[in-house]
């Protein structure tokens, strides 16, 4: 048995789960393939109304998720519709983990009436970015999700102010990795503004995911190994070309006999 | 023992429950005088976001209900911050029953996080006359509850679509009547727009209450006796004399040895 | 020289506007392909915020019309992003009044910094429907107009009460026709709820949108001819099934020699 | 002829502008006494609907302001209601300054149908804020202003980005004191967490603003005089109490013969 340098065992039998944001639709507007992602990925990050979602798209979504087995975890964002969650807001702590625990709430109410319950938390675009180091914001999650349900677990960047919260305040947190975004030979993502950022190639990133789990490693931007401890894998499915990366991505684990699950 | 006019009889311990509206303040915009309602009423509607309400000033309220041991209801409107739940929307009933399911959640996390529970719905302002008839509107609250939570009760006006179909359901309906407001010869409200309607003696409407309460029985417009049986009486607080007047109402019932106590 | 019965003189010089909704997205959510449609049409009902259309989306969409010499219209509605304005709200007409007044002068400012300007009012979706009956709504639209800019004309629906107000105001009032509605034989539109009401043949609407500019007469529901007085042809651009549409109407119009341009 | 250190000379016409935020309503949510404020200040910083105001909110205010002679500028902010414009938001510049034009549009026609026009603009609570030292904001609504109407002057602190790069584009900057708050010997404000950041009584408040205007030199918080260039004083009206100081400082204004006036 041998292992990857600072990665897992390669003989370990692998598991993974594959998440992706789903219920981002808005009234009229439409937005990304919920039926196609549900398919595929074993947890269902929800919005949650507060940057997208309205309750009718929540409650199919939770419907078609406790159908499929997915679990449901509550894809909580700033209050800002117009900017879609990804613009910083500059929230008080305090009503931010009030803003959280409705969101959670307001889900919670949808999955159950569709069958199912809320598993998990996941920061939505600016806030995921801010929970990073942004030490309130950070704590306002995990102040949330405490006082909510302290059984659920908080899924966020490994190394990030979240998780290290998460865990000091005796919640149990998920490091996720991204299949399609390129990492430093530090193990942290690629800035957007760099090149290597973003990968394209499916086979390739189909390729890098299997490794991932397998090994525990990937290719950094500067050909390095580098290990990335994650219990689940990013995916997106908001576009059609991102559809297409999530199928092969769960065909290649598929065939590679890797046990695709949700940490839920 | 006698009994009035189709009232109950007059020597049966009387006990009534008290509601208002609370919560309803918006970020930096504060509306009523949530403390000293809280200390009054027995049974407090509490919004939830969608006609008013921002999560901070729901948890607040909720921990002030959770300490004095008043029942929280949720307050469920149409999605009009700008009308403040005053205005007739149209929705589809499909994708109301889903905005009061979302509503009712977001507000049970509060609760949750303060302490306490949602222990009843009842409709607020435009929502709340439309259930009397519309019966659309109506069964879309129902299936809410009902899907949501079946032991969940339904507060609203006696005779109403709601009432009925909450009924018809198998949910609990309860009947309320309105301290200050006017009552035809038929039991119902005298119209906003025609005289009588709105009572502002203090007085006049503590002892109607109290006579409503212990003989279930309040003096119509045109000085006839007309039964109104009801398990909760509203008040207002959203005014500084609308704070008198629950006062005294409050005052009455319990010099009269009334059990003031929730349905809930 | 002959006349369709009811009709304008078939040798008259055929002359059309096209008008067509854009502007209709909203932050990350898109809607609709404004560049195909604004390639294509005379007369752009360009949404105002209430309803769909952010700020940098009304911008575009402007300078875009300038560039190609389409008139801009103030598509205004209900304040109702969640309900795309598609529901009737039962707003108080002072109040609607200005609101349409903030639309408008929003849009103004958009068109302004685009090179452009607001040519003419066209109410959106359950507010257009409205103001087919509803006084109060219909004369609303019509206030808020003449105490902005009384030059500015008004596009709406044959005989509806929108219009009639608009000219009793001494506004201009613009009828509109719709290339892919059903008509009944007395001219108006066959209700979405029954046969006919729709019409899917790109080839047939385009025949009927050619005769109804050059005729002034369609084929109603039951193969009769009716005569129907438009000044201007509102098509869909929503979905690409609609801009192809679009294209093969203003493809049969060119080719007939039809003079399309704005009525504003 | 003398004149004090740093400052105008003492015996110059003395002649000052007041202003204040009105307009800050929301439909059912009342804020600050508008009609006070508006007869005591020249210019009104109007609210435009992102952070406060509902259209026909603005539309009185306008008019009051209007038969009073007071200008009417554009409060211009985050689109946040729910935080009352007080919270940075990220946004991208670019679209910032669509924001801002949309809102100095929208207010534009509430104050055509009253009978006046936008005269000037300020960016309101955070947005101000940003203003100071963050330049993409700043260019940003200078950016809008630019090519909505560059005769609008912009209301300023002295020194900010905001009325630099308002002044190197071509627009007319116009500085702005604070009645009540401290001043460092620096002449920059004493930051809010420090002692002396806010002054509360009236007639030493009175009694700066007067010394201000007539020697352009304020006491700072350690005692030293400090010159302060300021052509605008910002008053507050959002409470009882800071209604009764704007009265106070109006009435010192008055009484000494100062000509009180919009720069606008």
């Amino acid at each position: 048995m041998t292992a990857a340098p600072g990665g897992r065992p390669v003989s370990a039998p692998a598991s993974v789960d594959l998440n992706s944001d789903v219920g981002e639709s808005f009234g009229r507007w439409r937005l990304g393939d919920d039926d196609a992602v549900l398919a595929l990925v074993t947890s269902a990050n929800v919005a949650c109304g507060f940057h997208a979602g309205d309750p009718t798209t929540l409650r199919r979504c939770c419907e078609t998720a406790a159908t499929r087995g997915v679990a449901v975890g509550a894809q909580v964002g700033y209050r800002d519709l117009a900017g879609f969650g990804r613009r910083f807001v500059d929230v008080d702590p305090g009503e931010l983990a009030d803003d959280v625990t409705y969101q959670v709430g307001a889900l919670e109410a949808m999955a159950r009436v569709a069958g199912t319950r809320v598993s998990y938390v996941k920061p939505h675009g600016a806030l995921y970015n801010a929970a990073v180091h942004h030490e309130g914001h950070a704590q306002a999650v995990v102040d949330a999700v405490r006082a909510y349900d302290p059984s659920l677990p908080v899924l966020g960047l490994p190394g990030s102010q979240l998780l290290r919260r998460a865990e000091a305040a005796g919640l149990r947190p998920v490091r996720e990795a991204f299949a399609d975004r390129g990492y430093t030979p530090e193990g942290t993502l690629v800035p957007r503004s760099e090149p290597g950022a973003l990968l394209e190639d499916v086979d390739e990133v189909a390729a890098r995911v299997l490794r991932l789990v397998r090994e525990g490693v990937v290719a950094a931007v500067d050909g390095s190994d580098v290990a990335v401890d994650a219990e689940s894998v990013c995916l997106h499915g908001d576009t059609p070309g991102a559809v297409g990366m999530a199928t092969a991505v769960r065909a290649a684990l598929d065939d590679a006999g890797v046990d695709v699950r949700t940490f839920a």
